[in-house]
């Protein structure tokens, strides 16, 4: 295999660093084929299942016991950060964090690449989350190139490293958790494949919804409608690539404008803190007409089911979260995250065949 | 059971909701019936003993092994914190905790009941401190109104809330901690009834003096003495609640006026933090009569016991805390703390009674 | 045994200190004897070993389950906290951090010997590092003052202190894996005994290359070269123990001019931290000649190893990082350090003669 400089490796396409990803680590929504989704949302469900019971519990919990995660976050999360902490726990892990900068040796003037490798002394998998997405894939490109390798199964390996969420663009487990609870909201209604999903809000800037497009050419005969404010809309290259693969798609300019048509609806937040306004306490307003309330609800088909990958603003009526509704799964949403990753955490440490032979027993 | 909005649930008084906290969260030191007291005593006393082993300790490590606890807490605090922490390894729950909101998803103008409900998707139980009283009691209510139940024995609940502090009122299991320390310390003279307790210091700010004096209406015969400084002598309605349940109390200005009298001594820091003085360097000091000094071990009752919710500052001598008197017992009121959150905690999860059949076997 | 105040504790010198030190707690490189050094290298070893099977994992994990560590580290570290916590897990041990004061109840004015004692009252451990030596140093104090005692194979003992780092001079769990690299490097080579070392840098401030000097008397016939600006030359102090020792010494001004005749080479980094400097993003740039770039490898023996105690700047060309040359050792040294600190735990705690016996069985 080619060796990269660590310039050289964050100067090459993604095109060009899917191959040499491979299976050792989760970087990108765009290393993942249908088979893998398939299997992903597979061990997911039997995680879920299993551990219902102190025989599948018992089981998840000893299968990674002597191997310690890294939860390394220096952007803000308290969400992804706790379902990967929870996933981990799940399967037995070993835990560490570190959430601050300032109490690390960077602060001595160590180079985040120093500090990485040094990181990757102790523990068996890194968990990162960087407001710089280069940040995350140095880290693989320091794990391929440390001289430290795992022995997992019948060979060795590199330390994993998981994207928690690079950039303004990557974050991987979110876009697999999303496909997750799509497929189980369409599980009775013949799964992903021919439905049509509104997504709602800032689609400019909204990773989860630019993932979740891309995605969806895994999945034949799905229509998109984008419902945002002109200068929140889809951006060019997303709609370039729809209609390089044939997946139809339409602009509207309000929720009430798709919703009859949509099975299902993803609503999204308006990401101000990439506007610079984080810091300050006003926050900018969803327009009304993309705000999701209870009347909604009654205009949503009954076998649909209402998304949102959280944090959310106003964006969404309070009397929604409270309704009982049972399509509302954004809550649902979250936990699902924890088993898909459970799902990707298992499969990196090839723990996976273990759970799904407990999960669906050979007769 | 009707249903309130957030806002009625927080507008009740705290006697309509104690009958909706039932045996699911611990909220307020009132909750606690004297059978209770009674039997989260018992239990921790059992958890303490069955420890020293490594069968007991093994057992109780298992009792929980596949529960996950959140400690969310947002008030400055290692001593609760790491009491709660020590008490949940021992029952083997795996742990999470949140100690910065700038960390969590609220910077990015997240609601703070959101934030509680997706904790509440990866966890099986909160453990939260709050400046706002409120915020707990809304932790309940989310709890209470999410479709997330927990499988807990042969039926389903809510996942439970567990106020570590909350607001300058409520402090439920520091409490309980207390009460135990006193039983504990009473053990070889008959208990705590009828013996009389006099409380030093801050007696109207600080909240587990005014717990303390809630709660010995369900020990007969208690006699209080109030030892404080005009400024912060005990609050007229604890005063009447008092009156109320014909318990006797006395105020004096000296720790010398009423030592002589008493079995228990309680002293406190002055709680200059609420002033908004805790961010400057100086604090108010503490008058000296009001101090705890070696000489007044010389005057307390060879049967009677020191005791001092902690932190402390100036109020007592630096040489009473490494007298080795064994009248001291502040310190082991800590680690009392730890017993009996591990008891509390058992508790809420049904695993109470195994703890006892281990430590009391039926022949 | 003579009882000390905690101020009387602080005045008597380190010598004075030592023999109450004993085998209950780490405070300083000095206390350790050459028998103790070969013992920790060979647990060391022996953990490293028996964790790549699941059954020495599992011995491992079991040893100390129902024993619970505090890390306290109040100094910035990432590369000591992770590796300690690393230790702790593999161990089975519990573990508990805190690493911001502000979220302590000092804020509320208690004092660090009541944290202290505090902390105390839950776990079986504290590792600390902190500015002040005198804080570690306080800490054993406390421990050994207060009435908490752990049952420990048939005795009792204190709750263990062991030092993180602790002011400019105290690092003593980093001289031990410094020897423990040492040995493992020349394991082929007849041992440490014998070899020319050279240190590189910051001799004057780094407490590393100090406490390496100190252990150098038990191995005998070591030569040291030190390398250094004049302004960081080693301390007359370090040079005034040497000659007493008998250990052989000379000073260079250049890595060229000692490396030839080196077996081991120890950079270093510039302190400029302790400069009051470690605010600004400005730091000391590190002269040419004391830079070790790809051309000193072709320089320096063929059995030689370069080792750092890391975080490094700019002292060492970041070619050499990833260059695959068997000799850069000081990556494999941050992961040594994590079996060494196993080590030291496993025998604090007595469990170190269980791991030799799964490790060397006697037949």
């Amino acid at each position: 295999m080619k060796r990269y400089s660590l310039p050289q490796f964050l100067a090459i396409t993604k095109e060009q660093q899917l191959p040499l990803i491979g299976k050792n680590s989760i970087l990108y929504a765009e290393q993942f084929d249908r088979s893998q989704l398939d299997h992903y949302c597979k061990v997911a469900d039997a995680c879920r299942i299993i551990h219902k019971t102190d025989a599948g519990a018992d089981l998840l919990a000893s299968l990674l016991r002597h191997r310690t995660a890294l939860n390394f976050f220096v952007q803000p999360s308290s969400r992804t950060f706790l379902s990967f902490s929870a996933a981990q726990t799940i399967l037995g892990m070993r835990r560490m964090s570190l959430r601050d900068l300032k109490i690390s040796s960077m602060s001595k003037g160590e180079s985040l690449v120093d500090s990485i490798r040094t990181f990757m002394s102790y523990v068996d998998m890194i968990v990162m989350r960087h407001e710089d997405e280069n940040a995350v894939k140095a880290a693989f490109w320091i794990s391929w190139n440390s001289e430290r390798r795992l022995l997992v199964g019948d060979g060795e390996q590199m330390v994993p490293i998981v994207s928690g969420g690079a950039g303004t663009e990557e974050h991987p487990t979110q876009a697999l958790l999303d496909v997750y609870t799509l497929q189980k909201s369409f599980d009775q209604h013949g799964g992903i494949a021919g439905k049509t999903i509104m997504m709602v809000g800032d689609l400019k800037r909204g990773r989860t919804v630019r993932s979740l497009s891309y995605m969806m050419r895994h999945y034949p005969g799905v229509r998109l409608i984008f419902a945002a404010p002109d200068r929140y809309q889809m951006s060019a290259d997303v709609c370039t690539f729809l209609d390089l693969h044939s997946i139809p798609y339409s602009c509207v300019d309000s929720i009430d404008d798709g919703i009859k048509d949509a099975d299902a609806v993803y609503m999204t937040r308006i990401q101000d803190e990439w506007d610079g306004l984080a810091a300050s306490d006003g926050h900018v307003a969803t327009p009304e007409r993309f705000r999701f309330g209870l009347r909604h609800l009654d205009m949503l088909k009954q076998s649909g089911c209402l998304l949102h990958p959280l944090p959310k603003r106003d964006e969404i009526d309070e009397a929604v979260d409270y309704s009982g509704d049972g399509r509302v799964v954004y809550w649902r949403q979250e936990r699902n995250g924890m088993w898909m990753r459970v799902a990707i955490i298992a499969a990196l440490f090839k723990a996976d065949a273990a759970i799904l032979a407990h999960a669906y027993p050979i007769h």
